[in-house]
């Protein structure tokens, strides 16, 4: 029973009873009359509670708690939902609509590139570690299959906080590749800890997109019953394969309930929360669309930078690795700076105070990286807002030391866009002028006031 | 007419002809027949419209626009306002209730140490600059003096992004003065670009407060119609002066109106705008209560730690400048932790991503550092949320590294609190000790759903 691994005890003796194998459609009749119908998944967790975890035909797991009288039945097995999927047949999933044949879907390429969309157990630690490839994901969410007509191909198979901007260009290769075969959308399949950075990685490398490119992640495992992988993956999908805009987003959950997913743009959206669902969110403006995967529907909330068209894709790919990003804080000393100077590093992305400050004794070590022909960026802490350096005497000095505000830029972002830029560009006049270019949607020129949030108070 | 600098032309010309100086009462009547009252503020803008600035009875600057017909009046002279203050009397503010006594009035310390609700334009620049000293903040807003009876110092006059930690050990001894001396509550005027920080460090080095350490400050200068600075200050006397509980915290407007401020624990605040109003907030938390300035009115929203009593204060002063805040970015390379265990710094505070992560690449370094006694503290740039370094390989590792998880704390409070432990303790079982107690507020065990915000979508 290789395939029921994780089950323990009780669980475990009611599946082999049943024959019943993950990805098979089961049904739990528990003594208390409750019935319960879905996919089994395999359990990754260490942990001998008597619980049979089912996918719902809402894409939501769940743990069923079971006992001796509980009664396991196979209803369908997991060849015949494959098989059905494959034909396009409605099959089991009710909350979609009828699938058109595979010719008539749109073709979607899933790039792999790890994280907890594709994760398990680690059985020697205890921890999750990435596992499943691209068409593992696939076989473990049938949907959708009816929404398009699936490629997958893994590209690189990494925790997301050991990305790198080098990886960055691998991507970008890849999603070229995918989308010089003529696809309708591409995913990539991201660890959450970075994927904001490296979907704004590929905002800046791509000109004229002729069809979207949805970054796409889970926040929990999928062998854990609140797992958001399914969801945010049908929703990946349905932009990928039916959006009317042709930029590079972030499809996550919208709220911590099933709803809806936000599709946020590339270059302003930020992991705002270690752990919810809902942690990606929109800074400095408003998502895209809102996504309704079990309807189909896709809303939009902002207008898109560019729709769907056979405009000639421009790929500029190049990331420069000497570029640091640093925080300041009270105190922070100007030996920092002096000694990324000192080891010919490119660009520096400051996240400063306020509308864009740092210490006044700073500023001596900046004008002489700035003279060096370092570039020097200004962002701010706040997140929020928009750095104005002319308010101040700090801010003023620092202009007039050749730091290059950011205007509403997020610091991520800058960083990004720098490292973009400085692959291309090392005269500091022109640094400057390209940075200043709204490029792919990173400055958004008016803020109204309801695009803060709202605050529980 | 030193006193109406700024005004030019025909703005000048009518307060010249009725002698009107700033700080005086004085009515406006305009052509369009709408008449204006309010107390005249000086005007530092370099700008020739035709503009007046007044301050209306609720707190709020308003620009009226005049021309050659209006006629612009004094009702009543700055001295004989004064007076009137100073002698408890209702006088022209009609939205507050009539004064007790001064010896009835609580005692309230204002402390100055520069900023926004301190400053005024620059002439040479046309940048602001802090000038204004307490008393002359005290004058310009007399409404404070109806609430408590109010003393004042300049501690420092700087911009708060030139604060360090060496003057919040300045800092904490005038305020242990004030306290000593036996007033209800000590305010603390503090530019707001670092005013999170400085409130924490505060928190961090009182222990047994028996009234109430209240931050506060401006986000736009008082020679701007806009300016919340008289709104800010009369809620924070009112915390300050009335106030249940003996806490350091930041008081700042809680909306982009005049409706409410908010009062925040100086270990969850943080500065979320470059420059709106209501840009301080709670992370991971409450604000601990709501102030209504005009109706003098405060609402807990949460539970204090502490009430005000008569406990012996303890005052653990000092706070360790070798420590840095480093922010996690793809790519980083280990030598900037290298250079800083080479620099002598005792402490490191990661902003890592999501749970609390950093590319694998840097936990050799990371492991030096802790051999070498540096403590290295792990938060995340999620902001929201709390670290777990247990769910993933990355963490498990970092962990056995000896990296210390910041738990929900925020990443500038987990900088100030490690400050303020390694000028006490340097054994790293010992920091490792104290930095996991919840000394002030910065760990909340338990998030509840609702303490996310309401994003725009």
């Amino acid at each position: 029973m290789e395939e029921t691994i994780g089950y323990t005890g009780i669980a475990l003796s009611l599946l082999n009873k049943a024959d019943a194998k993950p990805g098979d459609r089961i049904r739990i009749t528990r003594s208390d009359g409750r019935v319960f119908e879905g996919i089994l998944m395999p359990r990754y967790a260490i942990s001998s509670k008597p619980i049979i975890v089912i996918k719902l035909d809402n894409g939501y797991n769940i743990g069923v708690r079971v006992d001796e009288k509980t009664i396991v039945e196979v209803v369908k097995t997991k060849e015949a939902i494959l098989r059905e999927a494959a034909a396009g047949a409605p099959a089991t999933i009710p909350l979609l609509e009828e699938s058109p044949p595979a010719e008539e879907r749109p073709k979607v390429t899933i790039l792999g590139t790890g994280g907890t969309i594709a994760s398990k157990v680690e059985y020697e630690t205890g921890a999750v570690k990435p596992a499943f490839s691209a068409k593992e994901i696939l076989e473990a969410v049938p949907e959708v299959g009816f929404i398009a007509d699936i490629s997958a191909k893994v590209v690189m198979n990494i925790l997301s906080e050991n990305m790198r901007p080098q990886y960055w260009e691998k991507i970008v290769d890849e999603v070229a590749k995918a989308i010089d075969s003529g696809v309708d959308g591409v995913i990539v399949a991201h660890g959450t800890d970075t994927m904001a950075y490296t979907a704004s990685a590929l905002a800046f490398a791509f000109r004229g997109l002729p069809v979207p490119i949805t970054f796409v992640g889970a926040q929990r495992s999928s062998d854990r019953p609140s797992s958001d992988a399914a969801f945010n993956l049908v929703a990946a999908v349905l932009v990928a394969a039916k959006a009317p805009f042709a930029e590079v987003v972030v499809v996550m959950h919208g709220e911590t309930g099933d709803t809806y997913a936000l599709a946020h743009r590339a270059t302003r959206v930020r992991k705002m929360h270690t752990s919810r669902r809902d942690a990606f969110q929109t800074i400095n403006g408003r998502p895209l669309a809102k996504i309704y995967p079990f309807e189909r529907r896709i809303t939009l909330l902002e207008s898109p930078l560019r729709s769907r068209g056979a405009e000639e894709l421009e790929v500029a790919n190049g990331f420069e690795e000497k570029v640091a990003l640093i925080k300041y804080y009270p105190g922070m000393e100007p030996e920092i700076i002096d000694f990324l100077v000192d080891k010919g590093y490119k660009g520096i992305v400051l996240e400063g105070t306020g509308l864009g400050h740092v210490g006044e004794w700073l500023t001596e070590s900046i004008k002489r990286a700035v003279d060096a022909g370092v570039a020097v960026v200004m962002t701010s802490q706040t997140l929020f807002g928009r750095v104005n350096m002319n308010v101040y005497t700090t801010g003023r000095k620092l202009l007039q030391a050749g730091v290059i505000p950011a205007d509403d830029m997020l610091p991520e972002v800058a960083f990004v866009k720098l490292s973009w830029i400085l692959s291309r560009a090392s005269d500091l006049n022109e640094v400057r002028r390209l940075f200043k270019l709204n490029l792919a949607g990173e400055i958004t020129p008016r803020h109204t006031i309801d695009l803060y949030p709202r605050w529980p108070h």
